[in-house]
């Protein structure tokens, strides 16, 4: 299965691909980022994120995307700018027919880590570690993107139902 | 101008459409809103949302976008679905090369009752009033679409820059 992970910013989006299933060492595919134009308006900006998007679709391929799951409580300021560009992601996704999951970042950590809180340093380190890289994919929204990827292939394209059924409970605190 | 307010909201999207200008009485194109289908994933719902408002779009060739702005702080248990739908409404404006505003909600009750805190009953009866209807629109969804489409073009499609500062500031507190 072929994985787009994806971690959303209206600034940056990390990109990530990996070639995997349950089971078995994921292999990278491609990494990078999607970025706008700090000086347009938010739709401008939206627009070139999916323009961005979409080449990585069409470059790559993907069968799946797997989404980071954006939370209320964090990062206030930014928080709707994040969440717009997911809905970008998604509807993308959507529109070719590919299965769209999101998962949360503890989730995403758990999977590649062995824990829910691991850092941002742990989780590039593991990513490179899983990938056979030299080092850390730059910068960390690429690497997140990549352990989204990996979480997903991992899972067989199913969401942790607890995790997010939890998740879901703790945001409408 | 011919300016199209959306409402944004993954489960219903208001939308209402106006002809006017600054100083000059706005009048009513269309109304209503978009629905997506509760049952599908939130990807599948944003793809609904956007076949939707784009059948807004074609049918009525609007010439300017005005969406109410999401903040943080309200309702965090729903407030990334209506972002991401937010989003989606945003980037089809901007693939469409129009111009996408953002209009807070005070910004559109004090534009259309002469206060910021008005309650839904005031702006309904205010758009009505505006618009020589026999009665509020329904849902106040599609209200609240009316309205942020009457504020857009009573401000000729300009932002109030120092309304969105300080709603940017409080957002960030």
């Amino acid at each position: 299965m072929r994985v787009l992970g994806i971690d959303p910013g209206l600034t940056r989006c990390g990109v990530g691909i990996v070639e995997g299933t349950v089971g078995r060492p994921p292999t990278l595919v491609a990494v990078g980022v999607v970025r706008s134009d700090p000086a347009l308006d938010v739709a401008r900006r939206l627009a070139e994120i999916a323009v961005g998007l979409e080449e990585w679709f069409d470059t790559y391929s993907p069968e799946a995307v797997a989404i980071e799951r954006v939370f209320a409580q964090h990062n206030l300021g930014s928080v709707i700018d994040t969440a717009q560009a997911s809905g970008v992601a998604a509807l993308i996704g959507a529109r070719r027919g590919l299965p769209v999951t999101f998962h949360t970042p503890s989730e995403v950590k758990a999977a590649v880590t062995g824990s829910g809180n691991a850092d941002k340093a742990q989780v590039g380190a593991m990513v490179a570690r899983i990938l056979k890289l030299s080092a850390p994919p730059k910068p960390a929204d690429a690497a997140d993107a990549l352990a989204l990827a990996i979480c997903h292939a991992w899972r067989g394209g199913h969401t942790n139902r607890y995790a997010a059924a939890a998740a879901e409970a703790r945001s409408r605190r």
